[in-house]
């Protein structure tokens, strides 16, 4: 059953708005980050993450931001060029503010930590009047992410873009990704995540992340279908509520909670899991697959980035992701 | 015929949320205020004006706000308790904040200004914890004012009560008022105006305040029934656009521009105008009157309070509204 | 014998940096303000009122400071001009500022408070940049006082202008009249005060104020002489400690405590009383009278000023305090 | 001549108060930041840098100053620790700020450049309260450095070790180190530079940075001689103005402008020769050498640091600069 429609005539097939900033991951990881003594450099930030791995699955993309004036932005834009990103509206700031960084400390595959420099951050600078209504307008989809809704002015350029997407038609994806940083108070999270998901059609985030946003709501026994339910009765059409090792569950209006299976990886760290999964999921919903076949697609990109020292570096390719599938049928992977 | 439906069994006639603070009323008028010495003090504010005219014309009312924990604060709490307006909502800021103050001056009865202070103003520290949710779903209207939407956490604190209101059936009333003071930028109220006004039954503001929500839309013609159409296609039933001295049109989804007749008056000074006319006219419509005399009954509201020399103390109860249509019918009355 | 030498051959007799603003006096007072209803509109802010005195004594006075581009301010130059205060160093702030005000409540002759509004007050915008060294190179002494330094760019304005009346050699006075609104923490207040009373020759101020500034020093018994001693050490030639209802102690670098008699009065309120005491003790001292009739003098003014409505307005001509001095010597005046 | 004069009874040689962070030096040099893939961490801070240079050339030493409650601020600690440099009061902030960051650039010998991240950084939260009498009551010289200046509680804190050190008979050396990143302006940063300057025997900078301090003062032609006899006026014994290429001058209050020659070296990137040469310098004074000898001592350490990769982790003991002086006079070493 087909859940989303998708607008095909358009040209642009995702476009994201959000953040997008520098990850330090420690070469020398297994251990304490004040042992480690080299960090290596990449694009990081959730909604870039995802948008890299949607043009490394094949698609055409496009990312809305903003970037500092300097070595870190030219950086960041460069390298989502080269991944065939669009970058027209990619903006940089003039204030002075910083490209937002995120040091990563890896003591264990399942003790992982991020140290986040995000004060003066370039990318929660974007306005309402520098989003592009012309790109919306050509995307069949565009995603959202928590963080770029923590601060005024990044706040009001992503109602805008939730406004223009509603008016040209695009199916709108929610990331919840909420990261305490830069938010006042868990009064305001809430606020303004309620806001912006009435407006969604797919909304993604941790059983935890959906209990945030029911702050001033009765669920006492934090029930997945009501939840879920609530969103129905505003625009959402897909509800995924991921409950860690516990697997993810996707609602839909039917009233059916689909699962499907994962794979075994050899876990490096767990970053980047969500934002691969993401990447995966929307790409099989936008090939029209089943929900099921499109989480596990989901499941499978994430083991590869989960396997591998980068976030946005590792995003594999639609022949990446079939593959390690097959290999994980013929039993060559295992858990590490 | 009948626009808007009231939840009939719901005790509680009218509540708002907002804005509390002290006018500062010239005494000698008819000069510049670099010659006034001596001010008289009044209770203002535009939703606690309402709120006062409502209270007046002899409904069940209450407020939701908070005040300075100083002499001001308490003046305000006890004007209100006099009018018989339920205070449990008023909550005392305890971190030191003062109260907003608006010296008035009066050049002429055509040449108004206020002197605001709204720096570091208690009413803007409402958080939405503090919205109590039991208010609300007694109301039968619940009447929000942009000012309110001015800054966090004020803000979030109207959205959660918007919220409320939906939950529970309560008419909501978008008073615009717009003021500049406060705002960090043009934009950034654009999208809180927009984000509020969705979800409005009824919605009260000047040609120009409509502008400034059209900012990232195209009206070229600033044509009203464009404007009011894309309110009718969220939650709109009423909306009333003010053009000054050429009167003011209330618009429903049947496409009809309702207008009324305006009353002659001796007018001292412009201020209030609006606050007594939304009054004037919310109290028709809640007594099951057409548009048209609604409007009327808001312009005698009106014209009573700018021929006096307060805002908040001037407000007619409903004898002093009656007797004054009949001293204009009977062409007691003329223009100053 | 002489303490302080003045540079006579300069033209500026006094000019003062700092607080300008207004004070909105109750008309009805021995009342709690919450039933006050009408206010009365003066000049306010210890420097400008020490200045009025100055000039109502009159000396050739000048203020430096910064107004708000509204009515207030225009009021507040207006009425410096009218008392033939030069104010070619009163500048006027473009970023809408406001003027401080201080509503006074007078419950009882001896139960007055003050609700302050300082926040974005204009007079705290003057900047190192705008204070006028050719002013100061002509006068004969330039008082600062202790609320000018409670912020940026405030602050650095008074350093400067203590550097341009080191450089021309006028007699520098510290009113210390601290205040607790708009200091972030007692430590930085500590820290100011003494930076700046390094450079002051005369420093006149309470006993709290002076414990205050001793924060970070051992003086457990709060011991007068050892606060005046540390002062000598700099610049200091008199420092006047203020005990309430013990009276003032002016202290020299000779071991010399001076105390002077007090005068009776029929009290109004009590504010004002220090800054027509600082008035009446530097025109005294300026006259190349001994210390205590210097502060008799002082003493004399301040009862006028205690025994009126207002401050500033009240503020003695020398007529006056002669005559008040000759009054209570008949006998005619005694203690309310 | 002895131009100095230090408390030999004191049992600590040295204590610098200031910032404390991170420099993340790129490992691929010669080439703009973007291209730059891996960064390596060192301890830095232009007066970290100088206590480590001052215990490496084998003197007692301490720290006074602040560190985030981070991995990053727990390498600091442990780095100081193991080169014996004393920590009692070195705090840690519990506020949530993080350590400054200074990535570095070296796109040839000549031309490096700093990106810096000094938002929240936890070494300006140190307070007043927290710098440790007892600490500078031990040391023979406190050292401060301009950047602590630039911000509220760190400034106060500044001024209140100025205040210990002047109560107790330390040397206070004052090392300019002006960046532009966190004053507000121009303004203020010359005033709180000029108030510190007074108190200081020993002041180290650049002709640009004493420029900056003479904003208000006339100086047209940037004579050396004007701007040395004003500090002279005030406490200082030695100012050391920088001339970058043309050496380094050393002005005494006899009138002596004092001037050393300088050493050839191989350099990789110029980053910490100012450190290295006034912890070099001031070690010589200490010794008791002369002025000339201490400046050539301070410029051989300087070109052995800005020969290697690093900052702090490259400062010379005593046997390297000795043995680097040697090699030079035997002709071994040459410019690169």
């Amino acid at each position: 059953m087909t859940y989303v429609t998708f607008p095909l005539d358009k040209p642009l097939d995702f476009a994201a708005i959000g953040r997008l900033c520098i990850d330090l991951n420690a070469n020398e990881i297994h251990r304490p980050m004040e042992e480690t003594m080299t960090f290596t450099k990449y694009v990081g930030g959730s909604p870039a993450n995802i948008t890299i791995g949607m043009a490394r699955l094949g698609l055409q993309t496009a990312f809305i931001g903003k970037i500092a004036n300097d070595q870190m932005g030219r950086f960041i834009e460069d390298y989502l060029q080269r991944n065939r990103i669009e970058t027209t509206n990619v903006v940089t700031d003039q204030t002075g503010a910083v490209t937002g960084l995120a040091f990563t400390e890896i003591k264990s595959p399942t003790d992982c930590s991020i140290l986040m420099y995000r004060d003066n951050a370039a990318d929660l600078l974007l306005t309402p009047a520098e989003v592009q209504e012309s790109l919306i307008a050509r995307a069949k989809v565009l995603l959202i992410s928590g963080t770029a809704l923590a601060q005024s002015p990044s706040r009001e350029a992503v109602f805008q873009a939730l406004s223009y997407a509603k008016k040209h038609g695009a199916v709108i994806v929610f990331d919840l990704d909420y990261r305490p940083y830069t938010w006042k108070s868990a009064e305001e999270t809430a606020t303004y995540y309620n806001l912006a998901a009435e407006k969604c059609d797919i909304i993604l985030g941790t059983r935890e992340e959906f209990d945030m946003m029911e702050r001033f709501e009765t669920n006492p026994e934090k029930d997945d279908r009501i939840t879920a339910a609530k969103w129905f009765d505003y625009s959402a059409k897909i509800v995924i509520i991921k409950h860690g090792k516990e697997g993810s569950i996707a609602y839909t209006p039917d009233g059916v909670g689909h699962r499907a299976k994962s794979f075994p990886a050899k876990v490096v760290k767990t970053f980047g899991a969500g934002d691969s999964y993401a990447a995966g999921f929307i790409y099989g919903i936008m090939q029209g697959w089943t929900i099921e076949k499109s989480m596990e697609y989901g499941s499978a990109a994430a083991c590869i980035v989960i396997s591998s020292h980068s976030c946005s570096d590792a995003m594999p390719t639609a022949a990446q992701v079939d593959d390690y599938i097959e290999r994980c049928n013929r039993g060559e992977i295992t858990a590490s």
